[in-house]
């Protein structure tokens, strides 16, 4: 059995505001022409949250377009729709993680992506 | 038993959005710096959707800063800040419908105000 | 200008519960073993806000078997998954209101279907 | 820079279960009555999400009495009634992660509690 240590708390923390961004937004009205603020206000809100030292989220405009319901011109934001790309600093840790679409699983997947103990 | 009219609609619509909007967003990280852009993206998002003549939100941010998080500095959206007043337009009927913190039966209340047919 | 009426405030408390319902539940991590609770939990989730009479929520089964991801076996609950029918009794009135996916629009509408003053 | 490992992933992935759950389910209507039912429900939608070994989830009933409205007699779920623990099995590692309220810090937490490599 291995000791928790900072090296996990940073992966641990990066797992944890991925999903949790995920489940918070999905299902949001979107169009064209709300995706740069929403983009920013899901960056804003993950930003305040403990440990996150960067995150950038872009939202697949194409998608967007082709899913955009014809009457009413918007649609719901989906998981895979999400680019998300973020970093925590734990203590000396850094971990960046990132979220996205993988088209041949047609999954939104999350990974880590690099680990630096400065 | 009524025939479904232009009135009803409007008032169904109002409920559906007030509704809706409460769900999405609570449990969202906010903090006293981010909560104009929340308003702004909250009213974007609503306003995208069907019969939305009109939307304002303001969240209370006294209630906000009572809520805070004393290390993290940020709490999470509750219905309770919550102030929205939208208008519906369905056809020729105004449906204007809020939604209000009532502190005496400490809920988060809905509520139909006005409603005009022109 | 009308004053608010009973019959209103049924239909604008059917709009409410449809519109929550919907936003609070899209997103869920759902397969085909786990409906038939699901189903259960929605119903009983929202029978107790205030006013409604009776619900009846089922998940399209074809629909999820279509959606589940090849490798993990499940997937998200999506709006359009969604058959539900609710009856609100607000006083002496009942409205009656659902949400079901209007495969033409290509979108989960709700409508009023029913209203009745006793 | 270190190079992304099987514990490193074991982790993550608690990370993620914890941060989705919590942002699914937070604002769920729920009363004593339908508190057994919910948890089973919360638990079943986690397990069927990839490298899930076990979960358990126990939502506070003294929490959700002191919060039930007096008229409604339902509360909404918040994230510091949750109590969760779960074991994320990747590959040959085991990750134990847990929700708990911390009283003091007045802040739901997340944390990992035990990591075996088998």
């Amino acid at each position: 059995m291995a000791e928790v240590n900072e090296r996990d708390r940073a992966v641990f923390e990066a797992g944890i505001k991925l999903g949790a961004l995920y489940h918070q937004f999905v299902g949001m009205p979107i169009s064209l022409e709300t995706i740069d603020d929403l983009e920013r206000t899901i960056e804003q809100s993950v930003a305040l949250q403990p440990y996150v030292r960067s995150i950038s989220v872009s939202i697949d405009r194409e998608m967007v377009q082709k899913k955009l319901n014809p009457k009413f011109k918007y649609c719901e934001l989906e998981g895979r729709m999400l680019n998300v790309s973020l970093q925590i600093l734990y203590k000396n840790t850094i971990a960046q993680a990132e979220l996205v679409y993988d088209e041949g699983q047609d999954y939104p997947l999350m990974s880590v992506k690099k680990i630096e103990e400065m």
